[in-house]
């Protein structure tokens, strides 16, 4: 009978929990069997781990929709002040634990749903991770509102719901190949779907001029197509308080306002089709990483999201009633990177066309509300829109971005008259074919403050890109706010043992209070400490090597040094200069005795993330990586010395279980490349230590932790562009080592040489952009270092402590507090629990 | 304070129900504030009526839910034979007053909401109607579900989910125009997803030929694009049971399975745009009624749905272990109209090819498990699909139609040798150019019974367009099952004031057993009743009127005769009947002097109904009818005696609002065109009296209600095609009352006589293939008598009290019976409560 497939103990409890009967039974299984009943549809006979995940994970949502009820209804009250952050994209991965963990209601869950037969774990599993982001901006936004949230801010998140986030990476005969990643599937529990609030987007059309009553000349933007944005909120809930903030993101459906004239007899259906087809504006993330492709897909996806954005932003403004000129005591709003430059053009249209403020007026309440944080020093990487696709998109906004310049340019020539190349080099418009229009630095002009994302890059883009503005502003307009990652996730609940180990020597304050990490320094010589410390991380890389093995088959060895490097594949931070290191590695252990590979350090050398579907050069990379590995894992010579991984499909929930096992992680980008980068911080937070560049946030975590616990290589960013201008005009010298590289792989020992032409030739006869030639010796130099230092594992030990313990600055946290200071002008409005 | 617009009895109600305060309160508050705070993340502050209705429905539904779960659970353990009703189209309605009458819990919610400041009207009217079909077909399907619900029959209905439904009819100058209805922006409440039900279906590909192990030849489907149909229930309701039924409702949705071939470079975007289009399948409703529009799209939509179901149903079929053999002992499935044809072919390929049955025992399966339910007699109306079209889209099931095809020919030829017309009449593909797949014959021959909706219409079909086939398989085949109709949702849901009425005299045992309405028919003569009787359609009358004055600003008056055409506007429906007869009268009252119009019974004529986007003649009587209700409703000596109004957007609701206030309504199709007709049921089940001609179910409702009830009129089925060879050899004769109409719109007194040129020239020169010069003398006469009998209050309220107390046969829940024991061998499977 079916019945005896289900443990009498389980039929028990649950038929306790069956509607009708309620009783005095434990809230969790309560509202577990409830959701499982009703909201699922589903029975105790069968509930599988997908329906207890999203049972469990809407019976912990009720809570942070009561809690987020709650918050919204305190700040709408007391009226303070808001926070927006726009950003493009929310790499949130899984919400679950982190929701039972912010919540402090884990073990509850645990336990309540043991009784049914399920281990947690597994429904954790289950949940697919929200990944609408490509890399590290995206997971910015996500550490932030989480950061937000548990400093008690009110602070939104507003960004685009994707039917599909970052493509899942196949790997398929060492290609990438790309699938998409049609999250929704199963729908998400986490969402609050909003049909109620849409906010109906124009593109296209014209502009009317006309003359009001009051015979002031006016301009009005009309007839164009109709999309409706729908919005979704996902509640983000804080650490350790009541406080619940929102991430809205937007949809695009039909607009309900119809083009009757398209419905001729006959062509109902197709009408319909097409209007439907309003939807495939947010369908798809684009997969790109620090490039722009300048398709008008992408330009609608932007403004959509600004527009529905800003719309809401204002909506909620106008009930308070308060006058315009109090918008930016009430409102900040915070542009992640130049995606949502728009939104300063949109805003300021807001105001002029529509609520008919006076410009200069209008203008000041919006240079005052915007803040801008640039993400890159690549001038190719920096946003522009082609004029012509801007008019004929966007008649109206592209109307205000030539009077924003013109008014712009006024400034500057009354500061530096007749410096006509200062103009132009100032100039939103760029006077190419077609002209195009430079978002950053609209986005510099409609904001007040500026900030770079670490202290090099925050110096570099002063020297470099925005040389001229600081001419004209002067440098106050340009600030640094150092990135920083949630300690929650990213230690406490990706390495709970770690956590764990560290609480029971300092206490859980440092969940919340990062800085706190700083008493674990007194037990850096502790032996015992060491012992136990090593052992988490043993721990944590026996997990990554479960991990590995069923995912490609490869078993790696826990005692030997992880070295990973994950992060989007991109020549600038050159997984090319790692996986050449590691060919020279595999050449040099071949020729030796097997005594004499015996001494070596053994290595596994872990590699993992996308690349730009159309980005050939590091699709060849991440080939050679695989071919590398497929010839190096068959080697039996190497089977005691090398390993070689490619994890298929890097994502944030693969980065839970990779970054607590690494011994050394790579962060090596071309110097003056990498903005700040974060997960360098989430490797050392883990006790890994690092090989880097001088570049990004190396440079602080360096000064935080001391130089002896960090191996840095290489050439230094103000010698970049020397170095480069050497290789343009005389030629790129490929060092001995190197070359015995490029030989190795020219001899067609991993396969048929051609596939790596490109990769090869770009480094000796392309110019050599990125430096590896000439930062391939350090580098090998470094990991020299790094092998003899391996040894010695209670010195490890210390280092990993220490740098641990030194942390603290890197919290997102303190990211937030020096926004809310510095740019936002915003205090914490916390929720009585 | 923001606590002071809110009462504070609400408010502490609301209070005590906020989650974490559970305590011993009314458990439908309890519920809908809980919906209210999580489902839809408001609170008190911010619930308006739509979101009360959501939180009522979530309420009620979750109840349903439980009971849905209990009842597939109950039929799965006894392992009983269940009926799957397949219909493209269910026109549902609305469903939260439905569920809480079928669920006795409305005047719980009623009470409940009022304590928070609502009324449960408001409420209901928040919802949109799932207008899931075009007319009849889709809301006998309809009604189906909920008598199989009542009736306890283990039964499944089967259809599509689409985003549009029938369109939105806005009349704009006269003229409709149509605007898609996203009947989903709020979502659904009563729509449980299932998205891990799915079904990944194949279009296109090719067969492919192999000898298996054993040696035998067989073929395989492959190589297709892969769309996903997932699907979504509804629960069903059963009326005084613990029965909830289900109705599932596929989506299209886009594969997992990818084609990596398509991800070059570059190219990512746009694979998955494409990609996504896949759910434009399921998008929309084709908006035609008895018309094929022979689109691939609308295939692609017949496929997706069948083969989509019969998966589900075979695999619900496998789990119970049983042999093949017994699969029509446990399963029926009727095909509603030819629409699901594709089934038949489904399942002789899925027990063909995938399950290696032979042919012979595989095909005796199908055709034992089929039933096929014809619904028109009109041979245009019959649904054929071009051969190259299903040899490109369903390759193999082409190949399967030519063997089904092959093997019927040659029984045909073995019963009647050499008649090769016959075997040519008979054949499923037509030989036209190109060739057509006959459907109707194709469900014929993988059916083992065929039955016609009213006894007239089951004589015809088998006397005309199916007579070869009786001659093939002998009468037996072909039956009759009457249509029906829900007396829950036609009389006690949408006129409550007629059903308390009728049950203060004779209990409401009627509304679960229709047939004990005959217990009225000795009250009928009872003056106190018959006054009681006239309120209850005054107070209708008074509710239709407020309707049009909302909608139109015409002011109806309810002492006046309300003379009522709800349908789809087609020219066999013969509005053009209707409207020229108006037409007639206004013209005679014009030429009367006022005290002889005083003197004429004063009339208000409705009609109701959307035309085909492309039917131009059925969108030119629509103009027609709204530009006489100008010129009439204008006239200010039509004041007391005539107005005419065109009731926009027809749907399930108003017909709700409509049908209780009629005196007359009329059903005047040509003789031997309209199948059954359920309105005609529908309006004298609310006690108006009808007009109509000798066809559908007409004359069964004549039969049964007595000759002296129903005012017929015009010429036979029988007599129709000698007219129709009449007028095409020897011209139409129009009469000399028509031909004054005819000459009164040409003289431009309604607006521009072009507009109507062909509606008029298709009677008068085009063969009047409708017969209305024929009928119309006889139509005017039958009006007459209505207008004399209907100044005789008494006699006419008995007249209608008899006829309501014999309508007891047309409830839906006698035809399931009938189809149940003459079909399907299915036997009530009652869940206890």
């Amino acid at each position: 009978h079916i019945d005896n497939t289900i443990p009498l103990e389980s039929r028990q409890i649950w038929k306790k929990f069956s509607l009708g009967e309620f009783g005095d039974k434990q809230e969790f299984q309560q509202e577990f069997v409830r959701h499982v009943e009703t909201s699922l549809a589903r029975s105790l006979y069968n509930c599988d781990d997908l329906a207890a995940y999203q049972a469990a994970s809407q019976a912990v949502r009720d809570r942070l929709v009561v809690a987020w009820n709650r918050t919204q209804q305190k700040h709408t009250l007391t009226d303070t002040k808001r926070v927006y952050y726009l950003s493009l994209e929310f790499l949130m991965g899984r919400a679950l634990d982190n929701a039972m963990l912010n919540t402090r209601t884990k073990q509850y869950a645990r336990e309540g749903v043991k009784d049914f037969g399920f281990r947690l774990e597994d429904l954790i599993e289950q949940e697919p991770d929200a990944a609408l982001g490509n890399g590290g901006l995206g997971r910015l936004a996500a550490c932030f509102v989480d950061s937000l949230a548990s400093e008690n801010y009110p602070g939104w998140g507003y960004g685009l719901r994707y039917e599909y986030g970052i493509f899942k990476q196949k790997i398929i005969d060492g290609y990438q190949v790309e699938q998409p990643d049609y999250w929704l599937t199963y729908g998400s529990s986490w969402e609050i779907p909003r049909n109620e609030i849409s906010v109906d987007i124009m593109f296209y059309g014209y502009v009317r001029h006309y003359t009001d009553d009051e015979g002031v000349h006016r301009r009005c933007w009309e007839g164009g197509d109709v999309v409706r944005a729908v919005a979704s909120d996902f509640p983000v809930p804080g650490y350790g308080t009541a406080n619940v903030n929102n991430l809205r993101l937007w949809s695009s459906k039909p607009a309900q306002e119809f083009d009757f004239a398209k419905f001729n007899a006959g062509d109902y259906i197709n009408s319909v089709s097409e209007q439907q087809r309003a939807e495939t504006i947010s369908a798809v993330l684009y997969p790109n990483d620090n490039f722009d492709s300048g398709k008008e897909l992408r330009l609608k996806q932007q403004y959509l999201w600004v527009a529905a954005s800003l719309n809401d932003i204002v909506r909620r403004f106008k009930k308070s009633k308060r006058p315009w000129r109090e918008f930016p005591e009430q409102i900040a709003i915070q542009l992640n990177d130049t995606h949502p430059t728009l939104a300063i053009v949109e805003l300021q249209r807001i105001f002029v066309d529509l609520e008919q403020l006076p410009w200069k007026e209008a203008w000041d309440l919006v240079v005052e509300t915007f803040g801008y944080t640039n993400h890159t020093v690549l001038p190719e990487a920096l946003e522009k829109w082609p004029v012509p696709m801007l008019e004929n998109l966007l008649p109206r906004h592209l109307e205000i971005i030539y009077d924003i310049n013109l008014y712009f340019l006024q400034e500057v020539e009354a500061k530096f008259p007749n410096d006509r190349e200062l103009l132009s080099r100032v100039s939103i418009i760029e006077e190419s074919q077609p002209q195009q229009a430079r978002m950053a630095y609209l986005a510099i002009i409609g904001s007040h403050k500026v900030n770079g994302v670490a202290e090099l890059h925050s110096d570099l883009i002063k020297k470099t890109i925005f040389k001229d503005f600081v001419a004209v502003y002067g440098g106050d307009k340009f600030i640094n706010v150092t990135n920083g990652i949630t300690p929650r996730r990213w230690l406490h609940q990706a390495n709970p043992e770690l956590s764990d180990l560290i609480a029971s020597k300092i206490g859980s304050g440092f969940v919340k209070d990062l800085s706190e990490l700083r008493h674990l320094e007194k037990f850096a010589d502790d032996e015992d400490f060491q012992r136990q410390w090593m052992l988490v991380k043993h721990k944590r890389k026996e997990k990554l090597a479960a991990l590995v093995k069923s995912q490609s088959g490869v078993v790696l060895n826990p005692d030997h040094l992880f070295d990973i490097q994950v992060k989007r594949i991109h020549e600038y931070k050159r997984q090319q200069l790692n996986i050449l290191g590691v060919i020279h590695r595999y050449v040099e252990l071949k020729q030796m005795s097997p005594e004499e590979r015996r001494k070596m350090t053994p290595r596994v050398s872990l590699f993992g993330g996308k690349s730009a579907p159309g980005y050939y050069m590091a699709k060849t990379i991440i080939k050679l990586i695989n071919d590398v590995g497929k010839v190096v894992n068959n080697d039996p010579d190497m089977f005691d010395s090398l390993k070689v991984v490619f994890v298929e499909d890097y994502n944030v929930s693969k980065a839970e279980i990779i970054i607590p096992a690494s011994d050394i992680s790579e962060h090596i980008s071309t110097a003056g490349t990498e903005a700040s980068g974060t997960s360098n911080m989430k490797f050392v937070l883990n006790g890994g230590l690092i090989i880097g560049t001088v570049d990004g946030a190396n440079v602080e975590i360096t000064r935080e932790i001391g130089e002896d616990n960090i191996y840095l290589f290489g050439h230094l960013a103000d010698e970049v562009e020397d170095i480069r201008h050497k290789h343009k005009y005389g030629g790129v010298q490929v060092g001995k080592k190197l070359q015995q590289v490029f030989d190795f792989i020219q001899s067609g020992a991993l396969g048929d040489p051609e596939i790596y032409t490109s990769l090869l030739h770009s480094i000796k006869y392309g110019g050599d952009y990125y430096l590896v030639s000439d930062d391939f010796d350090a580098y090998l130099e470094a990991q020299h270092t790094i092998n003899h230092d391996f040894k010695d594992t209670k010195e490890w030990a210390r280092k990993s402590i220490v740098s641990v313990s030194r942390m603290g600055f890197f919290s997102s946290d303190r990211a937030i507090r020096d926004y809310a200071e510095g740019i936002w002008n915003v205090e914490p409005s916390p929720v009585e629990e």
